[in-house]
């Protein structure tokens, strides 16, 4: 696995700026490096540069200079990937950039495959697994609740509770060993109670992880949201309103990333996605089935429903029940009544109770919309600090030490051999490692940082 | 001009990546970031970091960890602008650029202005605006002869030679003033031809630098090539095979850059951009006027034109003379007889001599095409490491300071009073100060400066 080549790479993103980053990691990164800088400092050679220095000078393509550039040395194990590394930060044009790389490449450096130098930082130990992963997520996050989860687990925050976990399983393993020492010789079962304890609290130390993975996700990919109804009950306005309020209140944390999303607003840290559908058609009384089974189709993969209903047209508030009968319980529904402004409230052909009372016209009643938007997401492990699961990888895992532990919760009551109980034991605590890397194979490695950004 | 303000901004390409850098320069750059930044080896502060150093830590808004980040240190006047200059290496996720730079402009930092650090450093003696200008250009330069012109322009090649006309046109007063001292005396007019002989050193000299404005053109720009013919003479095929053999030959210096460049090729370091017409509509022998006005209109934006003949069919050379006869002196005109692959030439209906005979689709007779396209641009300057201007306010500078030397000339053989003389020479001389910054105004630093981007 730890080949010594040198690898290098343009580590910033692409495009034309005002400065680029170029790193080199390995062995031979220094001596690389020295064969085509000439520092502006007579006689200051790279290889004789302190670690955690700069100094300035000029690249060179035989008698051509390529570009003048800062460079900075960093020595082995202080550095990034705990190999010699060297940084060079050139002026950003793109051509510069790959007339440097290449030049590296004919002077014996090889380009770097994507995630490589955070996969050399973990096989050189200066980080674990889960770290390494999270810095790939910490680049990712686009808002703040999906950095300050990214930033505590490449901090080691959910590494140490993992470590803990496994500490407990130790513990456990030895008065496995006491009961099983001391059921032969059928003493008093106190041992298996506290045995029984001791199991109970790391099944719900994991199922309380388990559980955070779908505020996770939340977290990581988004709340989608369909807005529904039938047709022109306000639907386009609602949703001009809210995105326009939006970027008054939350603009600060926006700005660049906006051009790419489209109709989703941030509240408290987390994305709103709305989905549009198209508005439901009514006959009378019921709705016509005809035509509506796709907007029936994203009501399924929708997290909250927002059902707009018009005050002045009870005819519109048809759809309730039956988008009532399809939602399942992880789904949350928000009915909200529009066009209050314009009509008393019939509030008594609405046979449910929960409903906001709302203007969007007037940007009434949006203060409360926005509330129980973001109430239906969870938020509160976050403020609380609490380790939040969102890599799929690390679910999983989790899944399966949960399984194997249920197994020796099973195993211990009926009274299973020790040693058998001990296998599912292992199991648990192979999963647990699994996620820090304390085991772990080149597949794994490669589905990992082959989803890494080239340069990192 | 000199406010003392600190500035900071993102210098890296906008996008997520490994690595963001975040600029900030001027007196506070340290204090500010010593706010926010805690290094990891305790004690070890920013204020006391050495000048050229690296430290490690992180980047703390309150209490919440923003990121872990590189921080580099440089002590005024030893950096880019000559100010205090502090450059954080942040994980490249845009939330975490966008957050760090809000934090130091609540700590007291501004948003930088396109181009302030470069105006900074020309303001504070680091670089002429020649060369600061040298630096957008370095920046945009796609290709080896716009890297190689920007490049000895910044390395303060073509300031040199201007400081060498400064220097000659001051020889030149001196011995104006020794001149008109005689002058008056009624000595022989040695003097006279000397000064008449450095004069034409001097034109001759600025005359070259202007003429080399067209080269420079072409190396910023580009070479637009039209291809122009009768309809089906060939001339898709053509640029698809010209196209398809130019990413074989030139694919390493092409790279990332091609995505956004359309039918264009490298040659020799220079851009090709073709232009595609609408192919010539003919009836019987002459061309119907009918509909190729816009061919025209783009044959007279072309520096080269590829005429397309059809060998196989002898109508198609109608267009040939009315071409020919639309060409201005600085146009190149190409013909290519297409098809020779499928019949003999009918060379004896063409009455022009100069054409090259291809089969576009069996890829014959190309490498005359390309060598004809490299040899209708004289990239000998370059090759000679001459100065090659592509800046347009220094070719309008030197034109007028050409035009005040004309003036010169005319009044000293016309024997003009010595004190009007020296006023054109004066103004000579102020034209060639106004290129390197010797005189400016915030007028023309706003024009020059607000063409870079943010963070350089």
């Amino acid at each position: 696995m730890l080949e010594n080549s040198t690898i290098c790479a343009v580590s910033t993103a692409s495009g034309a700026a005002g400065v680029a980053l170029i790193r080199i990691s390995g062995d031979r990164a220094i001596a690389i490096s020295e064969q085509v800088f000439i520092p502006k400092k007579a006689g200051k050679s790279l290889s004789s540069q302190k670690s955690h220095s700069l100094s300035f000078g000029r690249i060179m393509d035989g008698g051509k200079v390529l570009d003048e550039v800062l460079i900075s040395v960093f020595r082995a194990p202080h550095s990034f990937t705990g190999e010699e590394v060297v940084e060079i930060a050139c002026h950003g044009s793109l051509y510069i950039q790959q007339q440097i790389t290449q030049l590296l490449i004919r002077h014996g450096a090889r380009t770097a495959a994507a995630g490589e130098f955070t996969q050399r930082a973990f096989l050189n130990g200066r980080m674990d697994l889960a770290q390494a992963e999270a810095v790939a997520d910490l680049i990712a996050a686009e808002n703040a609740a999906a950095h300050q989860v990214a930033m505590q687990q490449m901090r080691g925050g959910f590494s140490e509770e993992l470590q803990q976990l496994r500490e407990q399983l130790l513990n456990f393993v030895s008065l496995l060993e006491l009961e099983l020492d001391f059921g032969e010789e059928e003493v008093e079962f106190a041992d298996r109670s506290q045995l029984n304890e001791l199991l109970t609290q790391l099944q719900a130390h994991i199922n309380r992880l388990l559980q955070s993975f779908s505020l996770g996700n939340v977290i990581k990919n988004g709340v989608s949201v369909a807005i529904v109804g039938a047709t022109n009950v306000g639907k386009s306005t609602l949703l001009n309103t809210l995105l326009g309020e939006e970027r008054a209140i939350v603009s600060d944390i926006h700005g660049t990333t906006r051009d790419s999303i489209e109709d989703s607003i941030t509240l408290n840290g987390v994305q709103f996605r709305f989905i549009d559908t198209a508005g439901l058609r009514h006959s009378a009384e019921t709705i016509e089935q005809l035509g509506i089974a796709r907007t029936y189709d994203k009501l399924r993969q929708a997290a909250i429903v927002l059902l707009v209903l018009d005050a002045t047209r009870p005819e519109t508030f048809a759809p309730v029940e039956e988008i009532q009968s399809r939602l399942n319980n992880n789904q949350h529904l928000i009915v909200l009544l529009n066009k209050t402004d314009a009509t008393p409230i019939v509030s008594c052909q609405l046979s449910i109770v929960n409903f906001i009372a709302i203007s969007a016209k007037h940007k009434e009643g949006l203060d409360q919309l926005i509330a129980a938007l973001a109430a239906a997401v969870n938020l509160s492990p976050l403020s609380r600090n609490e380790t939040v699961l969102t890599n799929a990888r690390h679910y999983e895992a989790l899944q399966r030490s949960a399984e194997a532990l249920e197994r020796v919760s099973e195993g211990v009551n009926s009274g299973l051999p020790g040693d058998l109980v001990a296998q599912d034991l292992r199991e648990a605590l192979h999963h647990l490692g699994a996620i820090t890397g304390t085991i772990t194979t080149d597949e794994i490695l490669g589905a990992i940082f082959g989803r890494f950004c080239i340069g990192k």
